[in-house]
């Protein structure tokens, strides 16, 4: 008998008043498996009907007849010949038959019967139907059986339940704005970005709102860069085949990565040898034909940028950064929005440096991932060490220096005072790493930031730099990238804000609005004032009352925007509402606006938390 | 007879001078042709004996010889039959009977002599060879016989010739400028960029010091694009090979492109089929296979930017910028350093607008193209206008929107005070178009900027907005990019500047000398101060002679130097040295320097005329 939470009981007994009130409904479906999950439960069914939300309604209906019938969860025990039988018995051999070869020999069968429902099931349930309190169907998805797109696609039911009305009542308002925030509505909504299958499927194109935030982000880091001692450098999108040879990109990782790009030419070469498609692979792989990669990291780009000079310990560390972009194939299915894309860019950046720096340039790098995530209010973050398995020896470079290094790591953590959690086993080959994992205003954990120590590559490309001692050293590499990928993080951002963005990343930071048409040019004046203090501003010149045009605001979450009637025109002032931040809202000279708005633009101000 | 002007006729002759002291020297030496040419002249020779410059000076000995016996040039008319017989009796037939059959039937066959020298020649040249009293043997290179690859290379050796001593050192002179301010002598000097074979010929690394100027050169552009309604976009560097049918770039210009990038497992199952290399190119051709194209440009992105929106008359025009990197094949040969490469960033835009708009729009890109070459001390240029042939039917578009874009193009051109030049027959086939040639300091000319009007793109990608009368008409859309190539621009201006870069795109502005070790931690808090308001400073602390250090100033080009010693330090001075702007020096408070450095940089000081 499996070992499940007293949720997952209650989410598992849920499934089966699920296929129970299905069977009533529509008897010869054919029923494959219905577990709980992280957030309810599931049951794949094969039905010809297609399913839809009335349907879902009239199921659910029906689940509740089940429940208040109160019926009992009984266990059966039997042999596998008895559980054959059981199951032509009552007509389920199309999935089940299988589903029992799955359990291992030696393993006790069973089943558990509620009311007329009986289901091949390994437990654990609640005692009476009448324990699950509150429930919900939320959707209905294609499933393929078994995952394989080879085989026959279900209906996947979904729902969740909890052990109170209230508890299910919370799931569902934060599923609510999960959905409100969902970065590819809003990102639609707010013109903020566009991914269009002439382009290609997981390439994003940022449209002018999205790259406003894209580029103000980039800026902050850009100039955070500068501040602590970091050079820019820009390098191309594809290199040598050999180049990703040395770093051990090629011809392994293939499944994740676009395929070689061969010279021109090549092809109508070999092609006149009549050679044939397996034979131009295996040359490729092998390094008989050279070719180009679409990079997948920029990694051995910097270190070509690193090392087209001889290097002194008096130079180090050398910190080379890069809004890098790199293209990495995910399977379609996988594809999400901007957080799931096969193209994007890295805030990337790798230093290089003494195994005696580690430490401080480690410091360094938490310092700026910090100043990221508080910047933008992403306080509620935890921080996951990853370490070496001390059992294991498929790590590169001597024990020592591996020491070292999770020291390193382990006391950057802790003076960065949040949680963080020691994982042996989690470290890359190469090194040891800190992950950041940021919790969203619902709750939800993203994976961000990273810094990663990396002894293997200055060993492949043969790095070195002359110590004091006038001898050659190997540097240590750190890859680090606050963000991650632009791409993924704007989009949890937008999530994040629900796409109330603080008015320093606004696309438009201020909107006016003239009550009528003849106050259009006084309107014309301050936003020229604002534009030449660099502010992205419009003005709303369309002949529509003042509602609409306030509506309009809220519906482009514009984060301030400024009336302007004949009473504040004569005065010489305008009427300041900001969504953002109310200490900006006023009557006021619309100069003294923008002191205090470039005040709060140059703090980065996040909006105000909204009251509940 | 040709006809030659006098410097060519001149230049002519001393080839003519040249062969005739090979065949001294070498009298097994097989001649080819020996032309005059832009700049001098050159012959192509065959010979065993690779020449080395010494060889060169006893060659140049022998001329002068041979001009000093003042030699009559003498024109031979003679039938084809007698000049087969010519050839053969001066032993020449291995290359100069091909170059017979070059020329036309019909055509007066001649020959010119010079003493003994006997060459088939169409003339003209000098009457004696004591006419040229100025020349220059300046190279040799390798140069296959007709430049194919497949015919045996020879030996071309480059020479010049004027008709004064002054204008021959005048060219020297200029010769030596251009070799010292060679962008790749310069950009490895002064680590400005770094190209790897093992990341690609062509393929440009910005090392940190190249990637500060493009990263001002970059902001500057992007200031002046925020201020006149320009939006900024980021697009992949990839796209469906579909979307290249669409805009006409494949299969068509394959030979000047990476070849496709076909799908992960597309190649392994084609491999399975037994596919061959030839069906592969063949079933991409035709479509039949999906890829990728890594993109030769950014208009279709930017297209697929604009028709992610519906559009109305009032939202145009809509100006979509990017500094968007694009791959295209060149062949090796080919390439030059930054100036001719595989992967390049354009400064790019593309305009949407109505009819009506054209005008406006252009008259603006051009203005920013000569803010861009004004702000760069570019002030010696030109302007193509390429018009269509009137009497083809190769264009795009009717001839009422034509003879509209070249008015509007010509007006434009008027209106910006420097010369231009009508080409007809020189417009794309989409649309006539600007391109600017800038002449560097030493009279070199480049082709740098380019405004283009296109009627084609729109009509492929079926573009339209919702006119004033509600219904729907076809965008034009303006192509254009100031700098053109980044890596091209940069490379320009390394040469234009000699590496003497103006205080703003300096990669270090500012270097500080204190005089002993004591002055360092004063010299600290001055780059302290500076770097506060986001100068590129550093302290020159290692312990080492003034002039060494001063004399480092100069080798790496650092515009501007503080000299700090005991009695500056004591009264809170520096000395500013400075090689690019002479008002900034003096003995002033760090203070008063940094203002005044500040507004250079803000004003985009351009560094003094040199002094001759």
């Amino acid at each position: 008998m499996k070992d499940m939470s007293p949720l997952e009981e209650l989410r598992h007994s849920a499934s089966h008043v699920l296929a129970t009130a299905v069977l009533r409904l529509y008897p010869e479906t054919k029923l494959d498996i219905g577990p709980p999950t992280e957030n309810g439960f599931y049951y794949d069914i094969d039905l010809d009907k297609k399913l839809d939300a009335a349907d879902l309604e009239a199921i659910e209906a029906e689940m509740k007849k089940v429940i208040k019938e109160n019926q009992k969860f009984e266990r059966i025990e039997c042999s596998r010949e008895e559980a054959i039988e059981k199951i032509k018995a009552i007509g389920q051999e199309r999935y089940k038959l299988g589903r029992l070869d799955d359990i291992p020999e030696g393993e006790q069968v069973s089943f558990y019967q509620n009311g007329e429902f009986i289901d091949l099931c390994g437990g654990s349930h609640v005692n009476y139907t009448k324990k699950i309190k509150a429930f919900k169907l939320l959707s209905i998805a294609g499933a393929y059986h078994r995952g394989d797109e080879k085989n026959k696609q279900l209906q996947r039911i979904y729902g969740t339940a909890f052990p109170s009305k209230d508890e299910l009542a919370d799931y569902l308002e934060r599923l609510e704005q999960a959905r409100a925030r969902d970065h590819r509505k809003l990102g639609k909504e707010l013109k903020l970005f566009h991914i269009d299958e002439a382009v290609g499927s997981g390439m994003v194109l940022w449209t002018p709102n999205g790259a406003v935030i894209r580029q103000e982000l980039q800026n902050f880091i850009a100039e955070e860069l500068q501040k602590t001692g970091y050079d820019q450098v820009f390098t191309p999108h594809i290199g040598k085949l050999g180049l990703y040879r040395t770093s051990g990109h090629f011809p392994y990782y293939k499944e994740s990565q676009f395929p070689a790009i061969v010279e021109p030419g090549t092809v109508e070469e070999l092609a006149k040898e009549g050679c044939t498609c397996a034979e131009l692979s295996n040359r490729l792989d092998s390094g008989e034909i050279d070719g180009y990669l679409l990079k997948p990291m920029n990694c051995p780009m910097h270190i070509k940028v690193f090392d087209s000079q001889p290097h002194s310990y008096r130079d180090l560390p050398v910190r080379l950064a890069e809004f890098g972009t790199v293209y990495r194939w995910e399977q379609s299915g996988e594809l999400n929005g901007m957080t799931r894309v096969r193209g994007f860019t890295q805030d990337d950046a790798h230093l290089f440096c003494t195994e005696d720096q580690i430490a401080d340039e480690i410091s360094g790098c938490l310092d700026l991932v910090k100043l990221v995530f508080n910047t933008l209010g992403m306080s509620d973050y935890r921080v996951r060490i990853g370490l070496r398995d001390p059992d294991s020896d498929k790590y590169t470079g001597d024990a020592e220096k591996w020491d070292k290094a999770e020291a390193a790591l382990r006391d950057a953590a802790k003076t960065l005072g949040v949680n963080y959690s020691e994982e042996p086993g989690e470290a890359a080959f190469y090194g040891p790493k800190i992950d950041f994992v940021v919790k969203d205003v619902i709750g939800r954990e993203w994976q961000l930031g990273t810094v990663q120590v990396d002894y293997n590559l200055p060993e492949r490309f043969d790095l070195t730099y002359i110590g004091a001692d006038n001898e050659k050293h190997r540097p240590v590499m750190i890859h680090r990238a606050p963000f991650g990928s632009m791409e993924r993080f704007c989009g949890v951002l937008i999530e994040h804000f629900a796409g109330n963005f603080p008015t320093w990343l606004a696309p438009e930071q201020v909107r006016i609005l003239p009550m009528n048409d003849d106050l259009v040019p006084q309107a014309r004046e301050i936003e020229k004032l604002l534009k030449a203090a660099k502010i992205r501003v419009s003005v709303d010149a369309i002949a529509d009352k003042l509602g609409a045009k306030i509506r309009k605001c809220h519906v482009e979450k514009v984060p301030n925007f400024l009336v302007l009637g004949k009473q504040e025109a004569e005065q010489g002032l305008v009427k300041v509402n900001s969504r953002a931040n109310k200490n900006l809202e006023g009557l006021k000279k619309p100069q003294e606006f923008l002191t205090e708005l470039l005040e709060n633009i140059a703090n980065k101000t996040l909006p105000d938390p909204k009251e509940s």
